[in-house]
Formats: structure tokens, sequence, C-alpha cells
């Protein structure tokens, strides 16, 4: 069930019956010469929605610029401060808390979110304390990374040994590639990748990456291979959510 | 060209020719009984895309949060607040404009982003010039609602009359039931609509407009009408978008 | 009534028969080489007292520095920035409502304040909700911008024609010739001046409008024109405010 | 020199001569059954403005609304908090000294207001260093207490004695008497005022001091010794600002 | 009793004593030549401890990064902005009152803190307000400088005269020569020692006090006058918060 | 090397051969009902120092209040909420930086500071880049959690196995008792203990852990386990922290 596909009334009959929602969240940022900017979000939209569909769940719409300020020395890359999403994932949860949500399931397809998520909901969980705000102390959020679900994290192995890398991996470009096969680019690859280096400033992530590759070939992708990767991660998220909202 | 649908190569190549975006923002947010909550978001999407097709401009990821915070008593509806939807225009322009971009064209599908979005821009250049970021005496964005178009307003007048109204309006309904065909829904709308009020907080809106719609009869849209009202959307839109980075 | 020359007592008193008070705003900007810096705050404070003497309504202090970004590249001008006007119309209204206002009727000087007003107050409607203060649900803010009331705009078509312009106006001058005659400037003004420029950033603008004003012939003014405007904007304000406090 | 009643041409011309400003700020606040609420932004623009007539200084509007959070238990007070206020005082500044300024000297009606403006100071120093603004460190900011003066000191002790307290004193009373003199107000004054309590929020403060006054008997100021305690304030601040001005 | 040394349980048990806690406050800043950096915060530390044991007073972590904006020109000082250092008051107070605590007495080392302090604790008693957090009215905030205790004045004069100065005064690197013997400094000082100059920026600052001291002969200070500022800050200061807490 | 018993001279010259600087981070929370509120913060400057003393690096002031919202419903907790930690880490680099250091090594003893630190440097690379000031692109930050060290985890196994937990673990007990003998507290511990509860919001913390241990058992901490702990931890941090300031 998508909230952006739906009415103001199906919502308030969701809500009568649970209080959990999806909330993807991805990125939009360089991935590699040949991987999509939006490689992230359509990721975690994909999966998302294939979750919400096995679980009957609430799929809200799309965070897809996430953090990624690292990445932003490449053109195309759109990037929130930390300060900002926070702000965003409050403004967002107060306003789903006050309707009667409670249970907050991030599907995450971007590494570089994840600190920040988990700020944000320190800051959120405080905020709505403080405000007094009904079912406040009900309220939990999660934080679900698709790419490191157990199942995927074996296949990407599997297929791709080494060459899974940490960015711009051939397992994500491979799900964009089942979502978007009129959208698979050709291009150069360098047999030599960078790897290794650690992640601080823009400037910095840059000279480390110079095509924007961390130790990855996409190249070995395949829009088939997306699909055993969609496949495996609905199906291990779709439990994820459950536990989730069934616990207390 | 989408942005997310791009590599950051192709980024570089396309801001040699053009320093044009075109950025979609819209609203997550009741739309009565039976439209959509992603109206406005799947409005300006849908739009976009046509008008990047026509002219071949870059098209970046949807805004599908915006400023609905007088719909949040209405479960469903998720709103940034004004300080939030600022912060997020200048993180967005700030990573653009270095990377090149210096022309932002906003197509907006909700009239309560209109205040927030030109206060964005105000800071956002007093930022950038504070900054220092060269080009930034270049930055201009401009705000281009679809359905303030001359030929969609007149259109809407002839097909609806007075039952346009001003939010769940049927030409906007119209523009989803084209693009989401699935998506249409059935349900009883009093023939009694509430219209005349101003807009003040959320509570007060509910009070105001107990059923979410503003003098508006829904009923009357079709797909076809949809498709008409983005047809005539697209084609003044883009001639919008060509002259302003033609502009100096 | 003007609130600065009342007792705390005198405003109990006040409030005991009503809850609605008038803000005039204003802006510290150029207005070209005869308009005064002042002009904005000078006509929405000589208007509002006058409103305030017709209706019986409380008059707050002038807020003289508004939202001029724009204007920035010429000396004199002093703007905030949108968000930290927000902050300061949600501070002003926080203070306010808990003493037991609820009408806000801002009457306004400057058209660039118009989009930050309206931001600031979706703002503040949510955060008085949040914050559970009594009355936050009858919280009502109105922007009435003297300068367009209909018997103004005629009038000064009527003597003006498109010597009006829309910045450093005759209009307004006018009325700043009627508020401080011994403040009359004479100063060259080029019979060319710039029109038709969009407004972005401070550097653009003072590229786009060399002598800072838009399209205006203020040499046109007369402090008799400045009573007569005066007077109109006085007389449908009034009647705007207590339409405004009436309602429900 | 009024900075409203300026034009920018004639602004750009006194910058050659002179980079100070004087920018009164004063407060909206209850001032016991008898004070005027604006009582601290008159003294302040009327000092202000005398002390740039004797030093042909140029006058910014007066910031009429200061710090005032521990009397918003009173009916008519308006208060930024102090985040805020740093924030208004970084906007003046921040276009003040892009313009050219670099002396500013704050004539300040308020006691609640000295805290705030120097933590306000050291963020603007700070801010306008990290922008690398031309001239930033040459920027000096004073504030300069008319009320704080020796001679008024003196003059109130002289005429009040232990009456002249703290708060809705009848020095600054008086002061208002001879700025507006049709604004006097009677009313019952009880013999027995508090005194001696430490100022902390605003309920505790409205519980410390029921009528508003702390110690002060402003039944005794009159027209005659406004005019003697603005004669002295304007020569001593006049002295001063000259002194801050000339110095390095 | 150091909360840091101590359990929830203890401090639970504490709260049915004593509402009362002493923060201690310094900074982390240059003291000239041979001064050391952390000087404010060992004073405050040392002598809130001292105060603790005498009082039976909780004492809470040192806040040893002040509002020392002024001295980052010189390697090693550390500073919040105020508006930051504001937020970190808050952010204490919310969760010590939210426990129980209602007095809290700040045990300050730096005079730049007090402005910064003042602010924050008006900041944060509306801050607690707005939230209706229970006792919030209750709550009462005090800055106590030791090196402004009368009795401290006073010997630092019979001591030192004028070459006490104002900034890495003998008498404090006194007290941080009892405390760390081990780090008492030998080095050259000028005897000539800048002082009388206002402080405004960091790059001015240095350009007035070039090796950092202002006026003052830090090579007098001695550990034994170190024990003896000690002794009386201690004494007084404990004074000091028992008529703080006892009062209403 | 401590910069809070260091002079600005010395720093200079440390400066010239070094540019990185070790920040110990810690927490003020409760750790069950005999740990101490320190524990964090102890163990991260204790360790902190030993690492400085190996490696001759200067060690900063300890940030005794970190992340630990979630721990707030137990009296004596402090803590930042995410934004104001991630505004402390910026101001404090944004000063050292301007310095000349470059190279930040958190050395850390809380887990629930780590999302926010991390949050915080990418903020700060991005500000230190859009100040553009010099060396920004140099800037690198790392946390190091002294209790997530190899040798640490091995040693906590093989004394505790299951009964290490992770929140008032025996391990972190025993550094305190290692460093503050005289603080070693004596008190009943249930021997059933909570554990397996995913962290949110204050109240349902309090609600999943109700004496606050997270699955440990501290009583088996000893002071001579403790100085083990404090060993291992030094000597990999040490060569952590080498590594760290050698790497590019």
């Amino acid at each position: 069930m998508l909230l952006h596909l739906s009415t103001w009334t199906e919502v308030e009959i969701y809500l009568q019956q649970s209080q959990g929602i999806i909330l993807p969240i991805g990125s939009t940022e360089q991935h590699g010469p040949t991987g999509l900017i939006g490689t992230d979000a359509i990721c975690a939209e994909a999966i998302s929605r294939g979750v919400g569909e096995e679980t009957q769940a609430m799929v809200a719409p799309t965070i897809n610029v996430g953090m990624a300020l690292h990445h932003t020395a490449f053109p195309g890359t759109i990037s929130l401060r930390p300060s900002t999403l926070i702000l965003v994932v409050k403004d967002y949860l107060t306003c789903l808390v006050k309707a009667g949500f409670t249970k907050f399931y991030f599907i995450n397809g971007h590494g570089g979110n994840i600190a920040t998520l988990k700020a944000a909901f320190s800051e959120t969980y405080a905020h709505l304390e403080d405000l007094q705000i009904p079912n406040s102390a009900k309220v939990q959020c999660q934080v679900a990374n698709w790419f490191m679900c157990g199942s995927v994290y074996k296949l990407a192995k599997e297929l791709y040994g080494n060459q899974e890398g940490s960015h711009a991996t051939p397992s994500e470009v491979a799900v964009t590639q089942y979502v978007y096969p009129e959208a698979i680019k050709q291009g150069y690859l360098s047999p030599e990748v960078a790897s290794g280096h650690r992640i601080y400033g823009a400037v910095n992530f840059r000279e480390s990456y110079p095509d924007g590759r961390m130790g990855s070939n996409p190249a070995l992708a395949t829009p088939e291979h997306g699909k055993q990767f969609y496949d495996l991660s609905v199906e291990e998220l779709s439990k994820g959510y459950l536990d989730f909202v069934k616990a207390e």
C-alpha cells in the first residue's frame, strides 16, 4: 500500500490495523562512471515496495536525497547536511506520530545515511517526549539496510568476490538494471580501481577515488542478478518488518 | 534527461551545454476522500519529465514532501516545516551550484510550497554570495506552478467552472488519473463542500474543511482530462523553461 | 491604541474586549536615489496607526527591518534572512498568544516580506499547536499589503500610469512625503529606468537596476498624493481588519 | 542623520567620511502599572537621535523588541529569545559591514539586552571572520547603556534616592514623559513595592514582582526630570561615541 | 559529591534532600606565554569540588570549553560559539530538570562566559516553561565567578596591585600552580604588557595583546598564593551556594 | 602532552612537528546501580592520556557529556541532543583547524556517541570546505572506540563471557575501578538482568532495562582487570593513532 497512491480515509482505516510504516531512503550521488546517480534511491524504493506488497505495509514516498556530502565533488550529487536530514526525519515523524503511526521502518539504500539516521532517531524520540505527544513513548524507529541483508551479502560474495567493493557495487547496479533495464549504461571502466582509503571530505574522496568507484567492478552486474538480489532482500526485510511491528 | 538515471560523467557533459536543471516539487498531503495523498508530487513529477523530454533539460529527483502543515490534521499528510524546507533547498542548491548549475526551475504542484520556496531562494542567494562560491552571482531560481499556467486555468474553468475549487481539484485529480489509471478511487463525495475559508493552522483547517476538499468536485475528473492538462502544462512550461535558461 | 504607549494593565483590559492586534512591518532598504531607506516601514507604521485609530485596535511596534536581501548591494540596506524573520515572527506571536491575543493583522509595506511572512505563519501555527498552548487552534494571521489595496492601486494608475513601476514607486514615496515633509529629497533621476528584470540575488539586482528603481518615476510624487494614498489605505484596511477580527 | 530618512546615495557619501553607526535598541515590555510598554525603546531612540545630531552620526532604525523573556508573564510584553536576537544582530551587521560600516555603537535602553548583545557581538565577529568579509577584522561593537551613564546615575540618586529602584524607574519614566507628554499615565501605585529578588523565569518574576515594578516609585517622575536625563545622557554618550569611532 | 563518581541510585537519594547542583564551567584558551590553556577550567573545577565538599552539594562534570572566540587567533584555544553554548546549557538543564534538579549554580572561571551564560539561562527558562515541564517555574540558575569574589579581589590587589591585570592574571595562574604544581611553566615574559584595549574579534585581540596577556604579570604567582585564593573562594562560594539553594 | 596543561607557545611548537590531536569523548549517564555516571568519560580520558604519553600526541580536554538521550529517564544522566553535539564538534574543529591541526582522533567511551560523531565529521568537512579555510581538504577525523579494540573484546569474553553485556559492562566498570579505586561501589545487583531489547526513546529504555544494566554483571569487575583493559587499549589505540597521523 503506497501512501502516495492512497487517500487520507484509506490511511485512517489502515491505522486501525497497523501503526507501522516503511520509509524508503536512498541518496542522489555519483556511482562511478556507469552507475546511476539515483542508484541508492532506486534500490530502496523498489525493495520497499516489494516488502510493502509482501507484508501489506504502508510505504511512504522515498527520501531520495540523503547524506552524501563526501560525494559532492562529483557533479550530479545532491546531499543534505546531517543537521538538515535530522530535521527532515524529525518533521516527517512528528506528522506521522500525530496521525497515529508509531513504528518506522527505514529501508535504506546508502551506507552514508546510517549514522545520521540513528542520530535523527535519538533526536526525534526526545523531541516527541518533550512535546508530550500522545504515544511518544511507543515510537520506535529502525534502519534496515538492504545491502547488509545476510542473503544479499552472501550472494554478492558468490557472484563477485572481492570485485563487489563498497561503492558502485555490482550488486546495487544489478538491482537498478533489473528495475530500469532501459537505463543500463555502457562505459569504459578502468581495470584498476581504488580501494581501501578511508572516507573524509569531498575533495579528499575524489582524490582517493578518482572515478567514484570504491573497489568495485560494476561491469559484472546483470539484470538477472538484480532480480535475485531484489528477491532476497524483499524476503529478508519482509521478515524483518513483521518482527519489528510485532515486537513491543 | 533524468538525473537519477544518469551517471556523473553524463552530468559533466551536460553541464558543458547547459547550466539549467528542473526540480519537481510536490507535497504529501490529503486531497479529499478520493484524491491521492501524492497528488501534488505525482503531477509535478510527470509534468517535469514531460518538460525535460521536450527541452532536453536535466530533471532532478522529485521533492515529494513539501510545506503542508495546514493539512497535518488529516492522517497520511507529511510536511516539512518552512524552516526545514528552506534548509533542504539551500543544501540542494549549494551542491548543484558547486557542480556548475546556475539555473534552477522548480516545477511545483502545491500552492502551499510557493511562499517557502521564495523565501528559500532569497536565503540561498545570500548564502552562496556569503560563501563566495564561484558563479554565485549567476544563480537564478524560478518557481513555475503547473496549475497556474494560463492554458490550464482556462481549460479547468471550461470543464469544471466553480467546481474546480482550490484543493483536491478535478484538474489535479485528472492528471493523477492519467498518470496512474490503476489508482483511480471511487468514494462518496458529499455534494456539499466547504469553501471560502482562509487557511490558518492544521486544527482550524480541518474544522473549516471537514473532508479535506476546498470547494472542489473531483468526481468530475477523467483520465482524458488529465492528458489534456498534462499536454497543456508541458507545452507552456517547456516554453517557460527555455525562456528562463536563455535569459541573462 | 499604541502598544508602546500603553501599560500592561491597559493591555489586560483591552484583551477582555478584543484579541486582535495590528503589527506594522516594513523594511530598511534602498528606494532609489531619492526615496527614503525607511520608506516601507514609514508607510506601514503610519497606515497602521491610522487603522488603529479608526478601529480602536492595538498597534504593536513596527518591525522596521524585514526581508530585503536582494537590496543589500546598495549601502544602507539592512535585511534579515528569511530564516531569521521566521524566528522573529514566531517569538513575537508566542509571547502575544500566551497573553491572550489570537488575531494578528500584519500591515505590510514591502512586497519582499510577503513570502517569508506566510512561511512564518505556517511555522508558528505548528509551533504553537506542538506546544499545546491554550487557544493555539484559534490563532490566525493575515498579511495586508497597503500598496495592494484596490483603491490604492487604482489611484496610482490614474496618477502615474506606467511610471508607478514596482519599487521606489511614486505612490509609496508620496506617502513618505506626507508623513515626513521635512525629508523630501531632491535629486537627479535618469529619465531611463530599468524595468522588467526578475529578482534574484543582491549582486544581480544591482546589475539589473543600477540606481535601485524598478520602472518607477518617484519624481511624480507629492505630499498631497501621499495623503490620498494614506486615506484610501486606512479606509480599506480598517474594513479589512474589522472583517478579520469578526470572522471565526 | 537618520538612516530611515536617508537615501542610499546619501549613505554612500556618509561612508566616505565615517564608518560609524548608532543602533538604538530597546524592549517592548511591561514597566509597571503606569510605565509605558515601549519605555526602553522610546528612551533609546530619543537619546540615539540626540547623539546623532550632536555627532553627525548615522542612526539606524530602533530595534524595539529585545530580550525580555522574564517579563512575558505580563500581557503586552514581546520578547525575542536570546538565540533569535543573536541572529538578528548578526544579520544587521553582516549587511552593514558589507556596505562599509565597521563601528557599531548600540545605545541600549534595557538591562536585559546586555548579555545577549555581548554574546551576539562575539558570534558576529567570528561569523564575519569565517566568511572572510573584507574589513571583518576592523569590525567593532560597543553597547552603551544610557541609564548607566555616570551623570544619569548621579542625578537619579539625587532626585529619587532608593526609590529609583531597578525597573520601571522614575528616571526612565521621566524620559518617556519628556518625549511623549501626551502619554503620561496616572494610576494607583501601591506604596509597597517588591525589591531584592533575583531574576529567573517569567512565572517566577511575576510572583516576585506582582505589579511589575522592581523597587521603584515612578510617581516621582516629571517631564522636566526627563529633559535633564535626556540632556545628560546625550552629552555623555556623544562623547562616548566620538571616542569609540576615533579609537583604532 | 561528584556526579561522575556517583551512581544513578545515589543521585535519586540525593534529590530527596536537595535539588541543587554545582556546574563548573571554564574555558580552553591561551593564557599568555606561561599560563595553562586549561587555566579557567582547572580553577573552576578545583573550586567547585571544594565547595561541593564544604556544602555536600552535587558537582557536575566540568564544562571545560566555553566562549573564548576572541582568543582563537592563538593556537590551542577551543571555543564554542555563543549560540552553541546556549544549546549546550539548555540541553544540560533540560535533562537535569526532568530528573528533579531545580537550582543550578555555575561556578565560572572565565569572564568571557558570563554574557552567554546569562543569555542561556533566559533561553532555558522560557524553553522549559514552553514545554510545560513540571517544576519549570522553580528552575533557578546563578553564575558565580570565583575571580570576582570580594575576598579574592582584595587579596589579588594586596599581592599584585596593578600587575593583576585582567587575563592570564597571577591570581588564576597561582590557583593552577596550587592544583598542578607539576605543570608550573617557566618562560620569558616581556616586562611590557599590553593593557587597556577593548575586546573585539580574534584577529583584533591578538593585535592588541600580542603575547596574550592583558596587563598582567603572572610571574608573581606562587602555589602558596594559589592555596590562599582557593581557600578564600571556596569559603565565599560555599556561603553563596547555601544562600542560593535556601532562597525561594 | 595535555592541551589544558600546555601554553599556547608550546602548542605552536607542537604544531611544527605534528598536526594530530586526540580528543577524548565520553558520556555522563547512568551505568546501572553500581556503575559510575562518569564511566564513559573516565575511561576515554584515562586511555587517551595513556595514548598521549605513548605517542607524544597532544590530548584535548575531555568532552564529558555526549549523546545519551536514551538514558535520560535515569536521574543524573546529562545528554546533548545530536544536533547540539554536531555543533559542538564543528566549533571545536573549526578552532583547531584554523590553528593548524588537521588530524582528529576521537577516543570514545560510549557507543551512543558513534553515530552522531560520524554525522558531525561529515557536517564539519563540508563546513570547512564551504568556508574555504586553508587545509580544509586535509582535515581527517576518526573515532576510535576503546571498548571495540580487538584485544579488549577478547579479554572481556575470556573474563566475563556473556556477562559482559552491552552497557554497564564489567570491563568498563573495571577500568573506572582502576582509575578511581576510591570510588568502587558496592550495591545489590539482581541476578536477573534485562537484555536483548532494542534501544528507542528514554521512557522505553527504562521500561526495557529497569536498573539500567544491559545484560551485564558489573560485579565481576576488579581494578586489576581494569588495568589489563587499560593497558591493552592504550597499546592498541596508540598504534591506531600513529597509523592515522602517518596516513595521507
